[in-house]
Order: C-alpha cells, then sequence, then structure tokens
C-alpha cells in the first residue's frame, strides 16, 4: 500500500510518500510547495492543488493522512492555515482516495514512541524509519511522519 | 459581461449570476450548496468544489467576487470558514477566472449606499436591483450581492 502524508499551510505544503510491504515501510519521495506571499490567493491555492494533482497522478497513492489542525489565537494566520487545508484535502478527495486525520500527539507517539516528542526527535526518527530518506525541508519530513503514522494507526482508526 | 458572487461557508455556499450589459444587470441563476454535517469533511468539501465547477461550466462567468473574511473569536469555526473559502476561491481560480475580494461593508455601501445597512436591507436591494429574481436563500442572496458590489468597484479595484 501507497500512503501519501500531507502537512498543510498556505505559504509551505510538505507532502511525503512512504510504501508499506508486508508492514514494511519504504521511501519513495517528498518535497514541499511553496507560494510567494506576495502572489495573489487564487494564484497561491491553485499551485498547491496543481501540485498535488500532479503528486497523485505521479505516484497514485492509495490513501492519505493529514494532521489534526493546531488552532492558535491569530484568527488571521488560523484562517490561511484552513485556505490551505481545505484545498489540500480536496486534491486526494477529488481523486476518490481516503483521508484520514491524526492529533499531533499521535504522530509523535507512532513516530518517536512518545506523545510529547520534540519537532527535532520527529525529524530524526523519521530518517530512521525511512533508511535512504533525506526530506527536503521540515515541512516535508513532516508529511513523511504523517504517512509513518497513517501505517501505525489505521487498522484501529477503520 | 457575466459576474459569479460567492458567499463561502462549509455548511452553505452562496452563489449568483448577474450579466451586466450597458452598465445595466441582470439577474441569471442563483443557488447554495448545503453540506451534511454529518458527512466526512473531504466529501463537503468535493461537494462544494463539484457543485461549483458545474455552476462555472454551465453559466461560464467571466469574473468572480468574494467577500472578504469575517474573523470571528471561535478558532474552530474560523478554521472551517476558512478550508470553505479556499475551496470556493480555487475553483474559478483553476478555470482563470480573476476573483476579486470585497469587504462586508463594502458589499453594503455598493447595494444599499450605506456601509453599516442591515442585513435585511441588503436582501430587499437585492431585489430591487435584479428585477424578477428571488434568491432561494440568504446565502444566495448575500452572493447576488456581492456580484453587484463587483460591478460597482472593480473599476476602482483593477
Amino acid at each position: 500500500m501507497r500512503i501519501l502524508g500531507l502537512d498543510p499551510s498556505l505559504s509551505s505544503t510538505g507532502w511525503g510518500i512512504v510504501d508499506v510491504e508486508h508492514n514494511r515501510l519504504h521511501y519513495v519521495a517528498d518535497g514541499f510547495i511553496k507560494t510567494d506571499p506576495k502572489l495573489p490567493l487564487p494564484e497561491r491555492l491553485t499551485l498547491i492543488h496543481n501540485t498535488l494533482a500532479q503528486v497523485i497522478e505521479t505516484y497514485k497513492p492509495d490513501e492519505a493522512a493529514i494532521e489534526q489542525v493546531f488552532l492558535n489565537d491569530n484568527p488571521q494566520s488560523t484562517i490561511k492555515l484552513g485556505m490551505a487545508r481545505g484545498v489540500v484535502i480536496l486534491a486526494p478527495a477529488l481523486y476518490h482516495i481516503p483521508v484520514t486525520e491524526y492529533e499531533p500527539n499521535l504522530v509523535k507517539k507512532a513516530v518517536v514512541g512518545v506523545g510529547r516528542a520534540e519537532k527535532s526527535q520527529v525529524e530524526m526518527m523519521v530518517k530512521v524509519l525511512l533508511p535512504g530518506c533525506k526530506p527536503k525541508n521540515n515541512d516535508a519530513s513532516d508529511a513523511l511522519a504523517l504517512a509513518i503514522t497513517h501505517n501505525s494507526f489505521r487498522k484501529k482508526v477503520a
């Protein structure tokens, strides 16, 4: 089975592809979609959508995983994250790929073993769990962590 | 010129189509996209996207207008509005239809004449400005108000 992990944000959305064979994880690909804050909003959302559509058509994942939203006190940031998140969830949905949401603590638990791990520990463990993988940036690494999490928990969620 | 007005929300997104000929407004169509809160989020976003894509393919608008976001203190509501808004802006953007944002006060000013008008006044004036139009609900009426606003202000914005 092939899993697409997604870490949405308007400025830089991370994505990562992981294969699972006989319960073993294999790194396939990762990347991030940077959008210029100076571009009009419709263009930024289009870039996120079109890139993810291309990723999905290239790698043909079977299932997708996304982090449950981190709400902060700045409504302006929350609405931006929301817009990116809506567009990011839509992409696999349009390809009839099921999307599952995971709480941030669950991601840390799946990847590091404890729910209160540091961000740097998550990044390190992503490299350990996916030999040969050098995530392109933090967002790509977080997306791979989501794909790993989906493999650990999908049977319980379904 | 044909204008698509959009009033996004996750539960009920309004849309309205208005033609402008020799600076006169003509009502074309309106509607709303209701999504069941019990459905999974990806299905709700897909329904919004697919319905808007159908509206755009049916009526082929030249330009689109959307209200600038109303931020509230509830981050959970803000993120939901954001997700709907992202998907709603994406639809015309994918068809290369320019999307302009308008502040709520500007909409009231364009439709009623004053920036602090009541919601009921906006609805009444939409019917006056678009003879023969009976908006299907408040969201559809708000979307038509956006289309009217775009006609009033687009020259100043562009």
